[in-house]
């Protein structure tokens, strides 16, 4: 299939670059092009702006936030000139008022809109293991199949409305960081008494928090091991923000996302916040003068 | 081995039938009797008063709550009865106040004070599954070593000073209630973009969440199952509180604990004291003005 | 002087008003025209586009908030076609965000940008009777000053960056929404005890917290006044967002705006956003069961 | 009357100085003696029990906490040497626990139990111009007022039970602490903006918060000016922590006092404890990377 590509950051660079190797015709296009480079090496075409990008059938975006994908598929006339039938494959977590906006958008200009954000870091992305939530027209969905399948272990299913599965993205981030902040909290109360983080977590990770989101974030913790980033606390505080933005226009008050937002503040306030965002349990250290 | 086992509430009472399955003979003595004839029945023998449990090589404490071990052990006359040389596990939750005044006095009396707390709930206690934290002197760790090995799957040492074992314990619950808030706000969050409960659950504890917490309470806050309680939320806020009395001592603050006070109070000011504490998950949706 | 004055809401036409009974030429402009019809009575001229209202010596503008600030200022033409040196009073409580762009964008248009907004109802401003902040340069300030005495009892100049007085009207607000929050929760408290929240009030509103601020919101709180609003929850909303905001552009966490924001969604799932902000005392007694 | 006064902190003092002054004669009685010295020199008997001071026609504690006086009026056995009739006025911040148990058991020793607890700082006993609120039987509190009248400017009646005034004491020092942080909050939010504290807090303290609360307490945040101590901060935990329990029993959550816990605790985990409570508004600096 002839895919369009936009956004090669750490994410999109290994989702493209599966896609090639899958035998896939491939125009990428990224706001800085050195990132095309390795990718044509691989026989994807550079695109020279997002319009010719969106000149294919099926068009996959992975930009960094709301405000790249607004200027990406916008302000560039990418939307404007894409013909009517192509199928939009909107993989960045944005926010539920942008995904609003652009189901509009995509509607008024006949554009099929797809939103399949996904979990899992760089290296997941890499070996083609996300999990990717899907939700939009169930024909476009089916047309996208066989590319979220070369993207994905597995795709997860959620109905026609795009705000669907990106709901399901933005709570799942923010449960990650309230279990980063839970570790953070609980390590920096059972120091303490004495228990080191290492300790504290492998007995956790072992028994009833045996997920990779604790066993994972707990060795970077217990080792605090911040640097280098595989997701930034920037951007962690970005995520928690769509939640709390996403409960706000549903009047949802989300205590829990406001200590996290506060906190991810305070991290940044100390000049974290270009480490990992397991970096927030440092927090809780300097809160009870243990840092 | 000759083994006292005071308070046999669920816990206790599945606790001490394995033992005296294993062979041991069993001193039980519960403040309501009735809880004493059917383990009479396998083999135990019934004591009148605290005093007699305390009367043999090892004993075994599992109490509800600061409140019953202080009247129990103290005020009935049973520590100050023992025997130099005595082991005594302490495996039920208590305060990190009250092990610290515990530990000097089964000092000044020569016997040996060793913390077991457990994880795992009365079903997991019956099946001899539990995870025991243990900490204390390590030849009465020794010795009680055997007993440990009927109740529980594993041992988890974390040195001399029972402390450790209570932090640890009184920290893993806060995790647990951090993580049914975190999934009691984020379903309440993706219930308002059409996402059911359930399907959110089933994605998380089958990706980056698989693991039991989230597994069990997930179906239980998913399908709304509260009653009967497996633990009630108004020991959860027990529990919680005990976090926060372990924080003070030492100047940890936990702004997670601080919200989920907030929130079981809430959850118990509106009738839902007795049910499950994963009907902590309900305050979320009440907030929302989905309930 | 002629004045120009845009936005004529219950603040802007009593602002309004009061200029052209102190013998000042006002054209003013609203978005719905009717607001204007009264003010035309008193003499004002009624301009029909915003770019007359800035065909003045000194241009007011009071809109509702960023969006609509943005669309009249901006989107209109309006500042786009002003002569270089007129003065602009900006008098309404926008975001630092916003008030940073403005400043650039009057710069380069060679307008006086000032910001002076307000603290007090609608009463106050039909009294002339405001506390108004002043910031910006210092003769844009001088020429502006004639026109701060109508308005205002008194002046407080805070320097030639305009963003300060906009800081200090935002914090002022916040300080007044923690203070409606700690009445809120105190006479949940009290309550219980059997103290009428009145009795209360009186008694804080004549000992330590004999201030405008507790003496009036205590008097509404207590005696469950909420309707007709003199300031609408919904705004207290957008408000306290303006601190958080402002908070996180300079990463200051800010925990007491946080809990603000989240009883202040409470308040607007359950129905209130359109009754007095004082409302939001609502919300701890629902939280306590006594709602 | 013969009057005996426990407890001769800087306020207990201060209280019993200006009974002797008007004509009392005053039985005074203090944990360390030298205190009692200087009452002594004014006209004062010293007790050497705190039965001897419970053996008087009425009898006032003013100690520092509920430990104190559950050993000074409870294991001395002061309360059970008391004869039938006595009247107790207790003017300390007491837990609503404590006056619970306070109140049964001066019942069944016959003893008038009044609550009479006070707003205002040493200075301002020593001034005879306490804000006294009183609760506990109308003919108790009729034969106290003459005392109350030289203790205080104002009694504020609140009826017949006690805990009623002790409710209202513990909300209003909770008010206190609420404004305190909303000050502190507030001054670290508007000086990333450039606006000094001071600057801040006269705008404030002069207009809608112009009450001695905001004043007094304004001045010693923008000046931080915390040594010597009016009020240290670890008994402001300690207040915070009676609002925390009153709201407990009663099931009253109270999200601000949760902050606050969380802030005090903070502030003594970097060494701030002994300072004047107001130092709370260094946690907001410090959290924002000002200190």
């Amino acid at each position: 299939m002839k895919i369009g590509f936009l956004g090669l950051g750490g994410m999109g660079a290994a989702m493209a670059a599966n896609l090639i190797k899958a035998g896939h015709q491939v125009v990428v296009w990224n706001r800085s092009p050195a990132a095309a480079e390795p990718l044509v090496a691989l026989g994807a075409v550079a695109a020279t702006t997002p319009v010719q990008a969106f000149d294919v059938e099926l068009v996959i975006s992975m930009l960094a936030d709301d405000t790249s994908t607004r200027a990406v598929l916008l302000d560039s006339g990418a939307l404007a000139s894409a013909k009517a039938g192509l199928v939009h494959l909107s993989m960045a977590t944005l926010s539920t008022a942008l995904v609003t906006e652009l189901v509009e958008l995509h509607r008024e200009q006949g554009v099929e809109f797809v939103a399949a954000p996904v979990f899992g870091r760089t290296d997941v992305a890499a070996a083609g293991k996300l999990n990717i939530l899907v939700a939009g027209p169930e024909a476009a969905i089916a047309k996208a199949q066989p590319v979220l399948d070369v993207l994905g272990q597995k795709t997860w299913p959620l109905g026609d409305d795009p705000l669907r599965a990106v709901a399901v993205k933005i709570a799942g981030n923010f449960m990650i960081a309230s279990a980063i902040e839970a570790m953070g909290e609980s390590t920096a109360l059972v120091k303490t008494y004495g228990v080191a983080p290492g300790e504290f977590m492998e007995i956790m990770g072992n028994t009833l928090f045996n997920a990779p989101v604790y066993r994972n974030y707990g060795a970077l913790i217990a080792e605090q091991r911040f640097d280098p980033a595989a997701f930034r606390l920037v951007l962690g505080l970005k995520d928690v923000g769509l939640a709390l933005s996403a409960g706000q226009e549903q009047r949802v008050p989300l205590p829990f996302a406001s200590v996290l937002r506060d906190n991810l503040l305070e991290a940044i306030a100390h000049g974290d916040g270009d480490l990992d965002w397991s970096a927030l349990s440092q927090v809780a250290l300097r809160k009870s003068g243990q840092l």
